[in-house]
């Protein structure tokens, strides 16, 4: 059975925009919430960094149903989609009371901090993850370039 | 035939992050240059809400192919893509002496600033946007889950 | 006796710059503790824009002793030190695992949120704070200009 | 007699929070404005980086006169005001329209980029900046605790 991460945070008031909403901070929540699922499946991000492999980020998108606003208190779910071979897709969605207000995906490539290059996921990581990986959420809305 | 629009900035030392690059600040970089464009094309966005319209973003997406570091001077190409009835989209590119950094592409939805609902983009901004209208990038590379 | 406020938050990777520290999240950490203190000894801060009176900044200062780090928990005590008639001066200190990282002071002055003009501490607000209120951290450190 | 510099930036839309006015990023500017200052005076900043040194802030303060809003176009004046052994003090005035909306010093002490040590300020760095370096604005307003 697959394992699901929830981490819940607040909204700060520095992270609003003059429309009230959050504005571009949803990508830190994502980054957020990511660090603190690796927190529970593998320990601190660090350990990874020091053993000589880093992510960088190759793809962030986000679809945005819902505003978030000063002092919510968001759910935000992440779970791996894919594991490839050098390359960690993540579906996240952030919550509010039930209802989804940002539905997300990041794809990381690990790479080797000493020469940059893109290396194997390591093994540790790998099997740490893949307890939480499910599906990407169904029947994927249609991207159309919009009315 | 097209107009192009291109907004150059120098990426701040505060947008970087441990690895030495520019970490969640492309989404405010986009931001930024739609601002531009709309101060080449229309006018002062402030102009637009004064008047009862506003945009709020649907959906944002960014392909990250090269990094940006402190003190890079950035290009940033600017094309509105597809006008819709309510929705505008916008294709964005990072470019660094030619290379391309980050691909990317926003869509917006426009408002009533008082009711908040979706309401049709005002003539005078489609009039002022169309000659900017430009095809998306043609051959997209395929947006594999990544190797 | 001064009862006496802790918050605690963990330090984000993009709060951090190339020098691998937090840059400038410094303040919006001191705004993120005092939001809580509000929330402890008031309520939701909304309550009081809603009833017509919000707080503006005046004056911010702050002493670096010692960086943060990625992934540091830190400790943000926060104490009112002078309840004026218009002004709340409010005490911060960052501390990690005991040491003082950042030594801060903010003065926010309370203003109408229709006419923007300073007007005085609401009496609930003026109650609920006064518990919190301590003496600032008492032998000075004279700030020279530096070696 | 004193060179003086000035910077010009535009005030970005995610720098403004829900009052509509710039948060917590005139610290941001501050620090975008001595490096500009840098590059006129000096060179780009990596190149003392590069060469071993690097600068970390210790102090920080400003007094808030008036609110920047969306795309104000600022201007910086950035004075150092003291030139020690080992610290650089600066004397920062945001202003709009000839109006001061911030008046703020920073001081950063420098250091050796492999110990993080404090060393002397390099030889080619103090004799660029001598030039810039001028008196803190004078009749220096008390900072009383306010009303």
């Amino acid at each position: 059975m697959t394992r699901s991460f929830l981490h819940r945070l607040r909204v700060r008031y520095s992270e609003c925009d003059p429309q009230g909403v959050v504005f571009n901070a949803h990508f830190t929540y994502f980054d957020v919430a990511l660090t603190e699922l690796w927190r529970e499946a593998i320990g601190p991000y660090a350990a990874m960094t020091e053993a000589g492999t880093d992510m960088v980020i190759a793809e962030a998108r986000a679809r945005y149903l819902a505003p978030a606003r000063f002092d919510d208190v968001l759910e935000i779910a992440v779970a791996p989609t894919h594991l490839g071979t050098t390359a960690l897709t993540t579906g996240i969605e952030v919550r509010l009371d039930g209802d989804s207000l940002v539905e997300g995906e990041m794809r990381h490539v690990f790479v080797d901090t000493a020469t940059h290059r893109e290396r194997p996921i390591p093994d540790d990581v790998r099997r740490a993850l893949e307890p939480y990986v499910s599906a990407p959420p169904a029947p994927r809305r249609e991207e159309a370039p919009a009315p």
